[in-house]
C-alpha cells in the first residue's frame, strides 16, 4: 500500500506498523454496504471522516458521521452480523485499518485503541441489552394479556357450548326453536374449528368443563336467572 | 493493605502498582452475594480461585469455578445490574484487584488486561445478543397467537351477538324462547364485559360489525342454512 504525500496525518512508523492492515480511501468511497453478509471485519478510522448511511424508505439518508480516530463495524467481526448501513468516505481521504478477530491482539497492545474498542464493546452491550428490556417488557405485557385471552376465551366459549347444548333438553323448547338454538351453536363450532383451533376441544360435545364453567359464571354473578334451570337439571 | 508473605504469586512491583486496587481474601470469604445491588465494581482476580454460587430452589450450589487471572462482576459495574451469583474464595488465599468505572484505564494500559476484558465483553454481548433473538423470537410467536385470537375473537363473539339479538326477531320464536335465547346473549355480555374488555364493543347493541362479520362467517360456508334467514332479513 503506498500512502500519497498528503496523508501525513498518520506517522510514517504507526503506517509502517499497520502497513498489513492499511488501506488508503478518497471521497466516496465505500466501505461497505447496508445488507450485505458480515464479512468478519472491524475497522479502524485512522484518519478521515465517513458517513453512516441508511435507506430509510427506499431513500438512501445519511443519518451520522463518524471522525477519526474510531471503530467502525465492530459488531459484524463479533456477532456475524449483517452490515447494518452503508459506510462512505466523505472527507477528501480516508485511512483505515482492516482487522479480523485474529489481529484483535494489535488492539490490545495499544492503550487507546483498547480503551475505544473497550468503550465501544460496553455501548454496543448497553443498546443490546436496553432492547432486551423493552423486548421483554412487550413480551411480558402480551404474554399475560394473551394468556387472558385464552383462559377466559376457554370458559366463555365452554359455557355457552353447554348452555346451547342443554337449552334443547329443557321441556319449553319445540324443534323448530332447537334448530335454531343448535345452529346458534354449530355456527360457533364452525369458526372456532376453522380459526381458533385453540377453543375447539372446549366446543365440542365431549368437553367435560362446560359445565363448571357455566357455574364459575353462577358463581361470578354474571349468569341471567333463566339460565340457572340448566345448571340445576345436571 | 499489606499482603503475607505467602502470597508471592504477585510481583511486588506490581502490589505496589496496584495498592490502591489490592484486597486480598482468604478461603471462603464473600466477595459479593447474589441479589445484591450492583455497586458499580469490577473485579480482576490476580491469584487464587473463586466459586460461582447460585441459589437453586433455596439450596445454594457451586455453579463453577473461576481462576486467575480472571475478570469477575463486569456485567454489574457496566449496566448496573444486581448480583447475579454470589463468588467466594475457595482457594487458601485469593487477590483481587477492585477497579471502578473511572479505573478502567489501568485495565487498558496493560495488554493482558485488556485483552480480557475486550474477549469478555465480546463473550457478554453475544450473550444478551443470544438471549434477544430468542426473546423476539418467543415474542414473535406469541404475538401472531394473540393477534389471530384477537380478529377471530371479535368475529366470533360479534356475529354470535348478533344472531342471537335477531333469532328473538323471527317471528317463529315465542317469548319464552325468547328469554332464554337473550339470556344466552346477557351471559356473553356479562361475561366478555367482565374478563375480556377486548371484545366489549362488539358484544354491545351499537355494534355495527356484526351483521358484516355473519356475512363473512356465510362466505365461509361455516353458517348453518337456518340462520341464513337473519341475514336475508336485513
Amino acid at each position: 500500500m503506498i500512502i500519497p504525500e498528503e496523508s501525513d496525518s498518520v506517522p510514517i512508523e504507526e503506517q509502517k506498523k499497520y502497513e498489513n492492515y492499511l488501506f488508503y480511501f478518497t471521497r466516496n468511497s465505500e466501505i461497505f454496504h447496508e445488507g450485505q453478509p458480515g464479512d468478519g471485519c472491524m475497522y479502524l478510522l485512522r484518519s478521515g471522516e465517513v458517513g453512516i448511511f441508511r435507506d430509510v424508505g427506499g431513500q438512501e439518508e445519511m443519518t451520522a458521521t463518524v471522525s477519526a480516530v474510531n471503530i467502525i463495524g465492530e459488531m459484524s467481526l463479533l456477532m456475524g452480523w449483517d452490515r447494518t448501513a452503508t459506510i462512505r468516505v466523505i472527507s477528501n481521504t480516508a485511512i483505515l485499518y482492516k482487522f479480523r478477530y485474529f489481529d484483535l491482539n494489535i488492539i490490545y497492545s495499544t492503550a487507546a485503541y483498547s480503551e475505544m474498542l473497550i468503550k465501544r464493546l460496553i455501548n454496543d452491550l448497553k443498546i443490546v441489552n436496553d432492547r432486551m428490556v423493552e423486548t421483554n417488557t412487550k413480551y411480558g405485557l402480551i404474554d399475560e394479556q394473551y394468556t387472558n385471552l385464552m383462559k377466559h376465551g376457554k370458559i366463555v366459549f365452554s359455557a355457552m357450548n353447554y348452555v346451547l347444548e342443554n337449552i334443547a333438553n329443557d321441556s319449553v323448547i319445540n324443534s323448530k326453536e332447537w334448530h335454531y338454538i343448535s345452529a346458534v351453536r354449530e355456527m360457533m363450532q364452525n369458526y372456532v374449528g376453522e380459526y381458533l383451533p385453540e377453543f375447539k376441544e372446549v366446543v365440542s360435545s365431549n368437553d367435560e368443563t362446560g359445565f363448571q364453567n357455566l357455574k364459575r359464571i353462577e358463581n361470578d354473578q354474571l349468569l341471567p336467572g333463566i339460565l340457572k334451570n340448566i345448571i340445576g337439571k345436571k
